[in-house]
């Protein structure tokens, strides 16, 4: 019987590539800048996979991914020709992830799985990170797991595997649910149940996963649906 | 500024004793059982300390309180003549700590806190056991901080400095509060505001802290009052 619900956050419950274009072009454009704010988005967020694999390789130790952020954007930087921005702007910058917005149906959806099961971020974003990100959209966790606790980095076992022991919970007692089947398929082979939802516009219009390419337990629409799932 | 309150929990938040006697009795007494269930309750908190001291002098790494909890009532059984318990009773007994009634000015007064600050739980007990608590009290924490974040037990000043670096804040821009003055003097060591919360009766009548023996920045009857305080 599932007992709780792991949720992956980025792209899953929160809408990151349009909560940095927006919030980016807020904070540059006064400032004179003018530029590809969805291009800026994704460029900052393409730096985001290596710059775990380090990390979960062992090449390095564990890094919050607030610093991986504040790093991966000074890498991009010169490529919008924003290398001259202060030191205060840039970490305004990098605060734009504690208050991305979430899809529309989370809240709603979140509140209902939350009636029935215990609801924890096992994200590789760090506890500060998850807990402003609930605040911002009024999700209430029973518990911020995932990276920080398991000091790894999904898709690596121990961040899957960490959690479910933080609740003293069998895995097969805990369903990891993103809109990645490639995270559900390494929840999977920690023993874990799978939920996939859907979020077509990710990374833009028509670009993410529509259905999983991987087996799962459950597959849903969005958050409500997959809340008329649970509760049957 | 503070921005997060930390949360003493056993004596603070909830009334362990008398739930654990109460609870005790209902799972022994149809078992034939027949003895002094607040006795039993002040004998099995007795060993806490003691229990931790173990892990906070380094002597032994970091166990789940949970764990220590299991050991410390096989160590007072004998004194109860409750040595022929099944493992199955004993495992009941133990879950009873997931299931401790909140004082009654709890709920209201986190519902209140809640709404303009971060709140957390900085516990020797487990995420588990917090997990469980929250949720049969309906109180909403932001995130489970504590000895499991920290791998260390309260006073020692991990326990406090972790969790204000979980939150990604100064130590000054959090506040514990606890009703034991003991924890606030450690916490203020370490740079944390404190509060006092009084409970007087937390084990019995006439026992606990009616105010606190050391400097403290708020103190408060209950945690009604404790947000009278901080609202203002």
């Amino acid at each position: 019987m599932i007992k709780a619900l792991f949720f992956d956050v980025f792209g899953t419950l929160v809408d990151w590539r349009s909560s940095i274009a927006r919030e980016a072009k807020t904070l540059l454009a006064p400032l004179g800048h003018d530029l590809d704010y969805a291009a800026f988005a994704d460029a900052w967020r393409g730096e985001y996979q290596p710059s775990m694999e380090e990390v979960r390789s062992g090449r390095r130790g564990y890094v919050l991914l607030d610093d991986l952020h504040r790093e991966n954007l000074a890498r991009i930087l010169p490529r919008f020709q924003l290398q001259g921005l202060s030191a205060e702007t840039r970490e305004a910058l990098n605060r734009i992830w504690h208050r991305l917005d979430a899809w529309a149906d989370v809240p709603e959806g979140m509140r209902r799985l939350h009636a029935k099961y215990r609801l924890a971020p096992v994200s590789n974003g760090n506890i500060a990170i998850m807990v402003d990100l609930a605040r911002h959209n009024g999700i209430v966790f029973d518990a911020i797991l995932g990276s920080e606790i398991a000091r790894d980095y999904k898709p690596n076992p121990a961040a899957y595997l960490a959690s479910a022991r933080a609740l003293g919970l069998e895995p097969s007692a805990c369903a990891m649910v993103a809109a990645h089947s490639s995270d559900l398929a390494a929840a999977a082979s920690c023993g874990l149940k799978t939920a996939h939802v859907a979020r077509p516009a990710e990374h833009g219009p028509g670009t993410g996963e529509t259905k999983p390419t991987v087996k799962v337990d459950f597959a849903a629409r969005d958050m409500g649906e997959l809340a008329d799932i649970l509760d049957t």
